[in-house]
Formats: structure tokens, C-alpha cells, sequence
């Protein structure tokens, strides 16, 4: 059995019956009733996923992939590719937004060079697990094999059994990669069925007739491979990338850890949609951080099923909008932690 | 010339000249230009009110009122006028949501008595300015005199002042007093010229029969005391009352000093309202936090000209939506201040 299915296996749904004890822990606080909305919302969606009706402050970390994507080469990107290369070096020595917030968020950063183009010199902060230079072009052919989606997947339950290992729980996901929103439209146009113009945005930027263009990509790159929705590992192997696919492991391996995972933007949240789609009972480990300006990425989050905390017209990825959510995760649970109950506190309680 | 005339005199608007120089400075950031949103909106703003187009990283408080209101005799609250004081105590001795959610946001909480029904014992936190022993039943008398509105603002200016003078860079403002949402849907009422069903709400819960109630004390106070909509101070005593007071002169007597005020939900954004009706330019000073579940909040946070960050249905009050946003305006700034330009990180700028 190999860890992907045995990994699959282990997820289960999590329980309302405990979501339903937190919520009874709150009633008791000094508030009104349900009056901090979907703070109260969010500490019972955590524990129910940890599976404890007052899980402690989480031990934070955020596992931000970059790979390269040959389908840029049809020009679907404002970015040179160099650029995914560039920015992996930088987050590996802490100039990044990402860096920036998850300092803010009192999270530990862990960058994977998944496969940038041209290897990266050995650097302290930068973990390689390279499935390959770069997919192949999607326009062309299948942007990886089987095998190598199957092994970049088990990169990602790997890395988050370690993380969950030293004690992390709660897991921010991020990606870099020039030209990976081509990738992330194709997949979620193939898995739920939608034309691509209905889930391709602008990504970093660009122009009307790069948009029509990047449309035209995808839509030949699912006529060409006729990816089988049916399976996702199909699917994900056919339009790539790499960064996606590890992604698709992290979520799997906190799902099976119990461990929540707090998404980025359209791009993390299509690693997400693959990874319901080998196992739907791992949308129940999903915490929606944003909406994002990408016009797919409301569609996918429709599909998961989460709602997004906030709407800041973010379109960075990173795992910075997974950054800015995680405070609320800790206010959320220090609020069932430190608030006095009206019978501590000899508040009078009408109920409301 | 009274501390009030002498302080509104002081406000003066923002510079845009500031925010731009703010956004050149974000634009040189290894990121696409523009591509962290609102983060970076807030970042410009924060820059504009302060008037440095690189603010350093805010200290924080949280200026909490609390009063009591004669309009609950009319019966709109779900709760009785005891809880005022009984939960003025709890944020004393630290239990309330505000405490959890101000230390989680590295917030000073400064808690003030502006005239609870009967008075509180001694308490190390807790600041005592009573106006007096709450205000007077709106249905059937003016809520305070003309002085004591005066009195109460001018308390406002002077707690704004301490703090700015002890450092204090971002203040977040919140409140406490049952039977309050009548008080501040009456005074949006007044302000606006809508009509009372359309910024009345449930507060903390009432039912339909206690929502037409309140609907209905709030149309006869309007019709009795017809308060003069030119006349801010008119209005505001008209239908009280002393902590909504006590805020206006917390948000006068930041934008006087250049400080940003962060409001929390329909009560502060009531008394923001005042202030602005007050001083236009005092609008400048204004970061709205969230969007609450009361229905007025909406109306007056579109009178005010400014969108909330976030929309989590709270309904609880306290400052606690104005702590939670503390921690984004923290984000903000530090992406200004941390993060590395394309110059700086050898990466590539397309320009996008």
C-alpha cells in the first residue's frame, strides 16, 4: 500500500457532536449569545477537526511550494519565469511578504523547492525535493507523469508529518510559481466541470489578450489530454505543476493528522479541490483564509464548501492571506480559553 | 474658547500626497504592484492620518466606555440595566471578551465609567469621568443637558490626549451600556434623516415585539425633542448618551492629533458620526474595523465614507471588532517596513 492510499485511508469526517461542545463552552462566556459571530464559528471549527472541544492555542507553521510551469512558455504570465527562481531565494532569506506575516503570525516558514527551473544553490532555509526542472508545457503534453504526481503528493504528506511530528497544529499552505494560476484554472475547469473562461482570472496581470490567451491554453490543453474527472490524480498529473501537487499532500497529510489547514488564495485552493477529490472527507480540515480578486477562486471555495474570513482584493499568494487568518484562529481560541463565564464573573444572563 | 471649539479647530484633513508617497514605497516591494489590496490601502491611510509616509509600528489602545441609558425603562434590550455595571466590573477584573481580544491585539485597555447608574466601587482600571447616573429616559425627557454632552466629549478629548502623550499611535474605541443601540439608532436617525426602522436593529437580541417597541421609542423621541440635524451637540443630548459622548470626544481628540481611530461596530460608528457632524475633516482620522449584523451599521459606515475590513456577524460591541482589525493595521505596516524591494532581492519587476 503506498502512502498516498494509506495516507487517503486515515481521513476521517470530523465530529459535530464536538464542534456542538465548544459552542456550549461559549454560550457560557459573558456575551450575548453567538454575539462574536464567526469567531465562535471558527473555535468550533478547529476543535472539531482536532477533535477536542478546547483545543490549545496552535503551534503555527506555513509550508510554501514553488515549482515551474513549461506551460509559461505560452506566454501566460505579465512575470518572466526567472522570476519563481528569484523568489524562492528571497523567501530563503526573509525579504518576502510571506516572510513578513508569518513573523506577524508568529508562524514558522518552511520553503520546498518543488521544482524551479534551475536548481537553487544549497541554502539553510530551503528544503529541495525536486520532482523535476519544471513541468512540461500543458499545451503540448501531460505537464508530468503519474508517477511524479503520486511522488510530489507523497513530498507533501511527508512534510506535514514532520511538521505535525515537532508538535505544529495548525497549517498555513503557500505556492509560488510563474504561470501556476494557468495551472490552477485548467484543474478546476476539469474537476468541476467548468468552461475556463468561468474559472481563469488575471493573475499577477495581465492583459485582455493575455487573458484570451491563457483561455485558449487551457481549453486546448483539456481538449488535447481529456484529463478523466473521475480521477483526480489524472487529472492533476495531465495539468501540473509540481508546488500543486505537494500542496495536494499537505492537506492530505494534516487531514489525516487532524491537524486544520488554513488556505492562501485560488491556487492553494486548487490543490485543495484535488485532494477532496481523492478523499471528500478532507474538506472538513479546510479553514478558508480569503477571497481573492481571482474570478475562479469563489467558484472553488463554493465547491469546498468553506467561506472566507475575509475579502482584502489580495492576488500575491505566498500563503500570505493563510498568514493574516491565523491571528484570528488564535483570537478565536484564546477568547473559549480566557473569557469569564457569566457565573464566574456574577453577570446576569438573560439568555438572549 | 472652550477645549472642545479649541480642538475641533485643530482637525484638519489628511494629505494624499502622504498615502502616494506610501503606495511609491510599496510599489518598489518584491510583490506585483498593488497585488496585497487592502493591506496596502491600509498601510497609505494609516501613513496619511499620521502624516510620514513610513509610520513606524502603531501602540495601541483601546478606550472603552460604559453609561447607562433611561431608555431601557422603555424596555429594548434583551438584557436588564444591571449588566452595565456588572460587566464595567468584569472588564476591571479582566473576564470580558475586550480583555482577551485587546491583549491578543498588545492593546492598553483603559476602561472609563462615564456614568453607570450607581456608582462602581474603586478599582485599580477603571477610570471614573461620570457625567452622571446614566441618562434620562429619552421617551420622556431630553437623555442629558447641553453641558453635560459638552462635558462628556471634552472627557473624550482629554483621555485621547493622555494617551497620545504617553505614546499612544492607534486607538481603537469601544463601548458598554444597555439600551445603547436605541440611543445610536436614534442619533443616526436624527443625523441622517432615515427613517427609525431602517437603522434599528436587534442589538443583543430583542424579539419582533421588543424591535417594533424600540422602533416606536425611538420615532417619539424624535418627534418630541426634535433634535436640529445642524446642530451635532443639539442632537447628541437630545438622545444621549454619555459614553456615545465620551467617544466623540475620543475620535475629536485623536484626529486633532493625527492618530488614527479604529471603530468597532454600530455604537462607535454612532458617535464617529457625531464627531463628523462636528468637524467633517475628522472623517479622515476613521478605520472601520467591521461590518456588524445591525442593520444601521451599514447606513452610517457609508455616511462616514469608509468600507470595513471584515465581516464576521458580531453583535457583542466592547472595542472587540476594533481589536480584532489591530493586528491588520500591525500586518500592514510591517509589509511596508520589512519586506524587500525588487532592488534589493536581485528580483526581477515586470512592471505589473
Amino acid at each position: 500500500m503506498s502512502l498516498l492510499s494509506e495516507t487517503c485511508a486515515r481521513i476521517v469526517r470530523s465530529d459535530p457532536a464536538v464542534a456542538a461542545l465548544t459552542q456550549q463552552r461559549l454560550d457560557l462566556k459573558t456575551k450575548p449569545r453567538r454575539s462574536l459571530g464567526r469567531l465562535e464559528d471558527l473555535a468550533c471549527r478547529v476543535a472539531a477537526i482536532r477533535g477536542t472541544p478546547a483545543p490549545p492555542l496552535p503551534a503555527k507553521a506555513i509550508v510554501v511550494m514553488g515549482a515551474d510551469h513549461g506551460v509559461a512558455d505560452e506566454g501566460v504570465s505579465a512575470y518572466p519565469q526567472d522570476v519563481t527562481r528569484e523568489m524562492l531565494l528571497n523567501f530563503a532569506t526573509g525579504g518576502a511578504a510571506i516572510n513578513v506575516l508569518a513573523r506577524h503570525a508568529g508562524a514558522r516558514l518552511v520553503v520546498v523547492d518543488m521544482g524551479v527551473r534551475a536548481p537553487l544553490p544549497p541554502l539553510p532555509d530551503m528544503r529541495v525535493h525536486r520532482i523535476g526542472p519544471g513541468t512540461a508545457n500543458m499545451a503540448l503534453q501531460p505537464a508530468m507523469r503519474r508517477e511524479q504526481a503520486q511522488a510530489a503528493i507523497e513530498v507533501g504528506i511527508e512534510m506535514a508529518a514532520e511538521l505535525v511530528d515537532d508538535g505544529v497544529t495548525l497549517l498555513g499552505i503557500g505556492e509560488m510559481g510563474i504561470a501556476n494560476t494557468t495551472a490552477a484554472s485548467a484543474l478546476a475547469a476539469a474537476l468541476l466541470g467548468a468552461a475556463p473562461e468561468v474559472v481563469t482570472g488575471r493573475g499577477t496581470g495581465i492583459d485582455d489578450t493575455g487573458w484570451h490567451r491563457k483561455v485558449e491554453v487551457i481549453r486546448r490543453a483539456l481538449e488535447m489530454h481529456r484529463p478523466d474527472p473521475a480521477d483526480g490524480l489524472d487529472v492533476l498529473s495531465k495539468l501540473g505543476g509540481f508546488e500543486i501537487a505537494g500542496l495536494v499532500g499537505v492537506v492530505l497529510g494534516a487531514a489525516a493528522a487532524r491537524v486544520p489547514v488554513v488556505l492562501d488564495g485560488f491556487i492553494t485552493g486548487a490543490a485543495a479541490l484535488v485532494a477532496v477529490h481523492l478523499v471528500p472527507a478532507a474538506a472538513d480540515a479546510l479553514i478558508a483564509s480569503h477571497q481573492s480578486v481571482e474570478v475562479g477562486h469563489r467558484v472553488i471555495l463554493n465547491a469546498l464548501g468553506v467561506a472566507p474570513l475575509f475579502d482584502f482584493a489580495l492576488r500575491l499568494g505566498e500563503g500570505t492571506g493563510a498568514a493574516l487568518a491565523m491571528p484570528m484562529v488564535d483570537a478565536a481560541l484564546r477568547v473559549l480559553h480566557e473569557m469569564a463565564t457569566f457565573a464566574d464573573a456574577g453577570v446576569s444572563d438573560s439568555g438572549a
